[in-house]
């Protein structure tokens, strides 16, 4: 039987989040030993990342790389009507990750020794993102 | 017990086309209450996104986006006998997804309120397209 | 119960390395007839890719077009210490995928025709990686 669990994150505008020890809890607290969570994020403006968690510039860089191919106020786009950062942040949101599933092994999430799971706000705003995990094993 | 099932999708050429209440009817039809909705496609030219549903502008400025970070005919681009604009899709199926799983909460798809999910084509001309949802819970 | 396989590949640097048969023989060997096989690699810059498997040329155009997208050395990057390769490889781990789930039907992958699954490896120098598969149903 999945397991389920949600919850919000407060993001302070642009930028990455970890969100690792959340999530592992959620899998740690769960009977699931063996298994796959899937971590969903219900927004199209935030999304999802896999990064390198042992130099935070890391993700300053891609930030940098982020905001060179997909500029704010872009005169390529139409969609401004909710500012010059919306519409490049649905871009970025597709071009990295929605949903990611991780392997639970011996009832814990099975990420390399530098994965970090990241929540990505993209909006220069403050915003309130939910996280779902569901676990199956 | 896994639940599969599969559907075609006549494309009329390049563009997004959404698939939302096709999966959503058969999360409603399983009868898994709680797990996850796997959706796959079986091409490497045609993709899957999650992005708003509220603006269709938004598909369209994605596309304006993808079609000059990925232009139709670049000189760089050797495997050109399938036509100018078809390395440029195997290149944003890349960019984008092939395989998103979708949590399901009381039997139905938990998509955030302005979330849809869109089958991308990238070829120019129309192409039936096979997609695969698998429901485990 | 989910059933678990791990395995290591030696990559001789940049580039693509098919891994379809390996994870086939995984879903073929398990006794899951439908589901899903997840596929998850433990690393921040190598990733994974379903990819055109007919013509190899389809692969060294997306490394064309990576390698001037997220060019090596670029000045915008400052993570530089791990070498000029290191900083672009997380970027297009980030802009590809770390995990990918792919249907299993009558106990076999249900990949495309033209459908390949590859590791990705974007450090310039030979690394070993590891990929775990996750096989639920």
């Amino acid at each position: 039987m999945a397991q389920q669990y949600q919850f919000n994150v407060s993001t302070p505008g642009r930028g990455t989040i970890d969100i690792t020890r959340q999530v592992e809890q959620f899998v740690r607290e769960s009977d699931i030993q063996a298994g796959l969570a899937n971590v969903f994020i219900s927004h199209t403006s935030a999304s999802l990342i896999l990064c390198e968690n042992a130099d935070a510039m890391v993700r300053t860089d891609l930030e940098s790389w982020l905001s060179r191919a997909v500029p704010d106020g872009d005169r390529l786009f139409r969609h401004t009507m909710e500012g010059p950062d919306d519409m490049p942040a649905h871009v970025r949101s597709v071009l990295t990750a929605s949903s990611i599933s991780i392997p639970i092994v011996n009832g814990r999430m099975a990420l390399g020794t530098w994965q970090g799971l990241y929540l990505y706000e993209h909006r220069t705003e403050p915003h309130r993102r939910t996280i779902r995990v569901t676990m199956v094993g």
